[in-house]
């Protein structure tokens, strides 16, 4: 990647949001993680901060945690505990932490990291939960527009849903946060179903990280576990690792395929809300660039670049 | 196909509606016509009905007509005078004709060509306009529910659209009535864009036709250079025939494959308006059953099936 | 009145449709009963059709009764079962009949009394329940619409609802059913909740008809019980009897007040889906004619009126 | 009043939000105007923040203004300019000023003046403007929620519109912007259509404005006159100075009637997009606390305030 890049992540941990934060923390060279924001999704907003502050402490990352929304944009939350667990990481238990979230709210937080950058810096925003915080931002701080590089996000689908027959889980959980940023005319990149159903862990993987019971890659390999017994996975092959995507997609883009469409997020109260309709033609209203849709990947180097990163968190002696 | 299908046929032609009534045509064996109903659509409700009956004369049918729907259920009609041309058939002039629509209405048409069948006949419909006729006949006269065989539409796409982003004409000119049609719970046949689109005619199909010369087979290839010199198709190496693949699958069911879908109509008032929501799990609202959703065709034997089929027309001694 | 009004009543009984149909039973002079048509609303299909059955015998119409739709024009049925009871008839007993719905089902029963009647006629629609049966009519036969005087309709508000913030009943059941009403551009008569709600009968009322004892002010009068004891009634001071302001109207037009405003049906899956919105401007899209919205009533006259006709009721001999 | 309230006020100036800044001014006894944010609206966001800044100056308020959004939360920006004239204040010529907006945009604006007023004190925001600043700030920054006093908004009517038939221009410029108030669960005071139509200045005011000629008060009188003598006003008696009832309210609660109401903003695609739906029943979903919809006010009192208002700018020496 040559330099390493300024990351700001909003995220809702989550088991994939989990895996996601080490691969950040197993590739210190590429980047320099400024703070970590949370957003209501996978679990309520106190689930997901305590998570994502214990996260960040086990995996020796010490980043700022910043608190942001509590609900979507507009609706009420929904929560994906059926498929997260109680805690939100399948019930894995991680160390306690005496850590406590930023004062500032998630918005404020971003925007300040953003605008402190020395002058010439940017910024990469990746947003593996619904894009209530990220949107707000962009809308309610325009200075940082001009600061930010590109925002990575996973988050909707070209084609199906896996909430309704063509809304994904980030996207359906706040539509209209999510039409902010599609809106905003920035550099996208969308890590959607499309790839990211295809970007998974199986059982074999499951005992790898198990039998090595490594600090990191036991926790990895129980939260697997989770995720494979759950009812919704029993009957498939592998589990999408979908937030990780983000992070991979930026430290091997070679290893996945794309096309730039034009995306408009579907707010409307109907059978498709929360869908992301993608187009190959011009012209979606609204839009002055297309959006990188991603829509394959070599799934095997997704795999291998993703166990040998959770893999290399175990030998780190200083946390 | 064994034994003849008793078929009403809904249309708004239209220049691939015109073709799909040369294939009815070239198949006595196949079909038995037992009347037209016309739509507002491809042009206004005079001109389609105008066209069907020069049609049903000129192609030997010789079947009654009865005119239809004004209007969509709820919104105001576009037409598609862009594509198929200001009279609705590319301009090619067919022989005017002093025979006359029925009394009957298309609804009531419908309804009573379909009670008075003998009592263990039951009919096809083949509906390749807007769905506007064939859902009012399925709400208002439910006693047709059991006389009727399948449903046979060209309309929709399982991905992407030809009006908006996800919206196929037939299905956003009125989707109120397709909703009728699709929770109507009566087995159904979805040509959509998925297959359509790769069901055309070509350059090098147009000279054959229009060399050939004959009666029938000029006026095709007429219309297919309509077609193919418009805007919309002078980049594509062949026009899509939309409307025939209805009858094609009729005949050759085995050169296509589907799949069965729940598959809802979007109703809002957002963008996804017109959408035709495919879905291969179960659970869609209020269906009982799912669609047989085309996806693919032998496109080589769809073109051969169709030429072979307007050149018999040429021989036809009487018509 | 003069002239004796041909009628086709569409109800769904429903207490208030039974006391409409008293209105409609004593006074012959006014009306000619061509038929009841029933759809599903206050309680279902099966249960409403039989309760137009027994209403018809019990009250001396003798009017042919024809099923209609068994469920709205793209929706599921609600039924108002919390408030009609289970019968549909708050529980009150109405004798048996042995006389059976008439073979042709309501929309095509409609259209052939209207078809038939001699050249110069026409028809008043009264429509009291869900506008589904109506809606496809007016769609559906577009041979009717000049034999049609006008359409009383019970359904709407010009403000507030009583489903919703603001939608009523009858139209939240169907918005599209209506819609096609409301956009047939045929005169309309619309009695929603701005006048129903204060045309009412109360616990003074209640007992004198249930003190009179006669053949059918007893059973009114236990139906009124049923409705005012009922938890939604219970701390208002009258029972609104919605249905019957229709034939009060037509019967006493002088009684009423109202306006001519442009009504469009909510057809939207927000939060405003069903409501009648009204506007006193012109201009509301695909409109030709304004409707008539009901707005207030001379509340005594209307109970006076309402009573004196229950009562002469009784003293029929010859039903 | 008792205590001087500490005031943000957000608006899109519009000659009604110039004579709502009069009052504001002439009051500063009641009011302690910590600044000014501006929205897109009545015009550009360059205009509207343009005449913030000479209306400030002129009137002696000396308030700092931040520039705020250019679109609302989701959809691109319509402008009143026929309504307001090319430079939104009916073309009326204010002078020039050197005055700049301060660097803060106006969503962080409001956060840090109200976060740096003193622990006890809260703020009274005036909003009369489409409400994507507010919106954005009070989901945006969670913080400010315990330093709001009450929220009062210019925008809705619980009954009619005057964009749509139902819609009140400042919220449907941006309902999601306003969804986000009024789901805030924060006091709110809602003057809409039902009482600022009410609210109004004449010919015969106008004149007494243009006849007194002092150095606001013609300025007034002759915007007055281009709001009179537009199309739209003509026929009209009196100029709704819709803004000035959020202002007036605050220094006259004893003139105006209200009632609480639950109420909703309609988000979705359909013909009520834009709607406040108001219940006078509990429930509506997602709220704690209902609104506080003005409903009439004292009409002859509010002229007569008002004109005292501006007439009191006249006399000041110092500005």
């Amino acid at each position: 990647m040559g330099t390493r890049r300024n990351i700001l992540l909003d995220c809702d941990p989550g088991i994939d949001d989990a895996i996601a934060l080490c691969l950040a923390a197993a590739h210190p060279e590429a980047f320099r993680l400024l703070g970590i924001t949370t957003v209501a999704g996978n679990q309520t907003i106190e689930k997901v901060t305590e998570n994502a502050l214990r996260l960040s402490e086990f995996l020796g990352l010490h980043a700022p945690v910043a608190r942001g929304a509590r609900t979507p944009v507009i609706r009420e939350p929904l929560t994906a505990s059926g498929i997260h667990g109680k805690n939100g990481l399948g019930d894995v238990l991680f160390p306690r932490t005496t850590a406590e979230p930023v004062k500032e709210s998630a918005v404020l937080f971003m925007r300040n990291r953003i605008m402190e950058l020395p002058p010439k810096e940017k910024v990469t925003l990746v947003a593996i939960g619904p894009l209530t915080n990220v949107g707000l931002l962009l809308k309610a701080c325009p200075e940082v527009r001009e600061r930010i590089l590109e925002i990575v996000v996973m988050g909707g689908a070209s084609t199906g849903g896996n909430v309704t027959s063509n809304a994904e889980f980030n996207i359906y959980e706040d539509p209209e946060g999510a039409a902010m940023v599609f809106l905003s005319g920035l550099p996208l990149v969308m890590c959607g179903l499309d790839v990211t159903e295809k970007c998974g862990l199986d059982r074999e993987d499951m005992e790898l990280l198990l039998q090595r019971g490594g600090r990191v890659s036991e926790k990895i390999g129980k939260m697997l576990q989770f995720y494979l017994d759950s009812p919704g996975y029993r009957s498939k092959k592998a589990a999408s690792i979908h937030d990780a995507v983000t992070f991979m997609y930026l430290l091997h883009p070679e290893i996945f395929q794309g096309e730039k469409m034009y995306v408009q997020v579907d707010c409307s109260r109907g059978i498709s809300r929360g869908a992301t309709v993608c187009d190959r033609r011009s012209g979606a209203p609204g839009q002055e660039l297309p959006v990188l849709v991603l829509l394959d990947a070599d799934t095997e180097k997704f795999r291998e670049y993703l166990l040998e990163g959770i893999f290399s968190l175990d030998e780190k002696k200083e946390l």
